[in-house]
């Protein structure tokens, strides 16, 4: 059974994956590139290799779990958390622990193999985006869950197992460290401002401009202020709203637009560079707390965009203290020319 | 001019290096291995390719920046941060930002390129050690510095750009994020139980044994109970004391000793991985604030070494929450079993 720890002195939670633990030997060979099974799990044709289906996007007189579908959402086979089970919290001395439940999917984005995300046509885009609003929706449902993350890693240096394009959703029962530190500073700007942060900084970068990258109908890409990598992106939504799951059919469209300008931009501009994306959306609102009260003003849902262009040094991860060679105002400069 | 930036919703300050900057032509090749350049310029003989040394041990007899050191301490040729300049604040609409004045400095360990830290006599390391203490005091005597990190990149991935055995120091002028954190964290759990949190860890480390890898006269080295990474490791002073830099000589020697084992444990157990380590000491402290008054009580310094053998996710770094595969009884068992 997975596992969660508590560092007690930065309150940070680590999930020990037990069930996918490797032995010390595994680690022996440290230039392993992605090792592809021999039949791709993701491919049409090899439903029956997953999971059954939770979700798919499918004409209507195709069946689960046999070919025809555009997007198929299905259990990770090797989950990082339990879906089964009930959540039991103990102590351990001065430490905390939990059993790890939870739900880990996988988003199969296309059945083609060597169609990127990027590529796919604006409805393609759109159909990915949809599906993560489907499941957010559904795994919001479940009492036992404090937060869905929604990510996607591209390359092996940002993390991906497996290459036929697909991301990740991870339903954990504690919020993470950093959504609590987003939502407590959007909250903190609020008391001090009557204003929200997420409003402000889009009034500041469109103004300002040298930053932003794209934009449509109802959203922003910008290179953030504080980039802590070269190339980051954030594409902020134009509408107030703390939930990613509470996007209206018209924002999946204008997503799935800025969504595939953005990542065609680092693709052409920086030579397909590896990268990650992470939603950023509120956490669930269970227990009703005082503290959910202010979200609906003061937090925003919001997409991060990484490209793994730079070595993540050591002091970075243990110190929080990024170094990065290039401004904001350069990188968007340049993505802003990049034609798609 | 190097320039700080604060991100305005979690605090997290980015060094911009601008002086580093490549241009985005320069990201196109995600494949480029450490470039070593033609002549070794930390090599013995090949001081005048360095700036001059700021301290070295060396025999009595020996002349600066000439042949015969142990161990020089130089500055770095291309610094993140400018040592020139005051430190001037300001405010960029609701960002803030201020000049990048700080330390950057390079502690070669030895003359022989291919002798690793852990390879050296004991004196060896002990002299390295050494090195570290005589530069935090003199940078913490700057009154525009507020940290100083001492760290080492191990291999590419780790984010060493030279194979020759060196580790870094950065002074900067704030205080990076986690460590306001963990001073934060021992502040709360002084105020609430009236003990010291480190010396509460150490307690149950011992007491329980299943995760201390190593122990001598005056350190404990262990498998942090939340650790992020497989095989991450914590070194542990007995002694009460906030600051890495007050370390006696006695201990000294003790801590070059517990490098030294815990460094050939990952090496000969791991196959030579690929790690950071980075001292985590408390910051400097003035302005005298009530916040600091306590630190002699409630914080102790460590240091944190952390082995690269699993690929750090994207959200990992976005959320601050990670997956680790073995937990630290493992680890520990197993690295307590390699002979060195």
């Amino acid at each position: 059974m997975p596992e969660l720890r508590q560092d007690p002195l930065v309150g940070r939670w680590i999930i020990f994956a037990t069930e996918r633990t490797r032995r010390p030997h595994d680690f022996l060979d440290h230039h392993n590139q992605i090792a592809e099974p021999k039949i791709n799990p993701f491919a049409e044709g090899n439903e029956q290799l997953t999971p059954p289906e939770i979700f798919a996007v499918r004409p209507p007189n195709s069946k689960p779990n046999g070919p025809g579908w555009k997007v198929r959402v299905v259990p990770n086979k090797f989950p990082v958390l339990r879906i089964e089970g009930t959540l039991e919290k103990e102590g351990d001395g001065l430490y905390d622990r939990m059993s790890g439940i939870g739900a880990h999917e996988v988003v199969i984005e296309t059945p083609k193999h060597d169609e990127q995300l990027e590529e796919q046509s604006l409805e393609g885009v759109a159909n990915v985006v949809e599906s993560f609003r489907v499941r957010l929706v559904d795994l919001f449902k479940d009492s036992r869950f404090r937060y869905v993350l929604v990510f996607k890693n591209f390359g092996r240096d940002a993390g991906a197992t497996l290459s036929h394009p697909h991301s990740q959703i991870i339903a954990t029962p504690v919020t993470p460290k950093v959504v609590k530190e987003k939502l407590a500073g959007a909250q903190k700007y609020y008391e001090q401002k009557e204003r929200n942060i997420f409003a402000d900084i889009l009034r500041q970068e469109l103004k300002d401009s040298r930053r932003v990258v794209y934009q449509n109908a109802s959203f922003v890409c910008f290179c953030p202020y504080a980039s802590r990598f070269p190339f980051e992106l954030t594409i902020m939504p134009r509408r107030q709203c703390p939930d990613f799951h509470r996007i209206d059919p018209q924002e999946v469209l204008q997503l799935a637009d800025v969504l595939k300008v953005s990542l065609l931009k680092l693709r052409r501009g920086l030579n397909q560079p590896q990268y990650n994306f992470l939603i950023h959306t509120a956490s669930a609102r269970y227990p009703k707390r005082d503290y959910w009260m202010t979200l609906e003003q003061d937090y925003r849902w919001h997409i991060e965009i990484t490209p793994r262009l730079t070595q993540i040094a050591g002091f970075e991860v243990g110190t929080g203290f990024y170094v990065n060679p290039v401004l904001p105002e350069d990188a968007a400069q340049f993505l802003k020319e990049v034609e798609v």
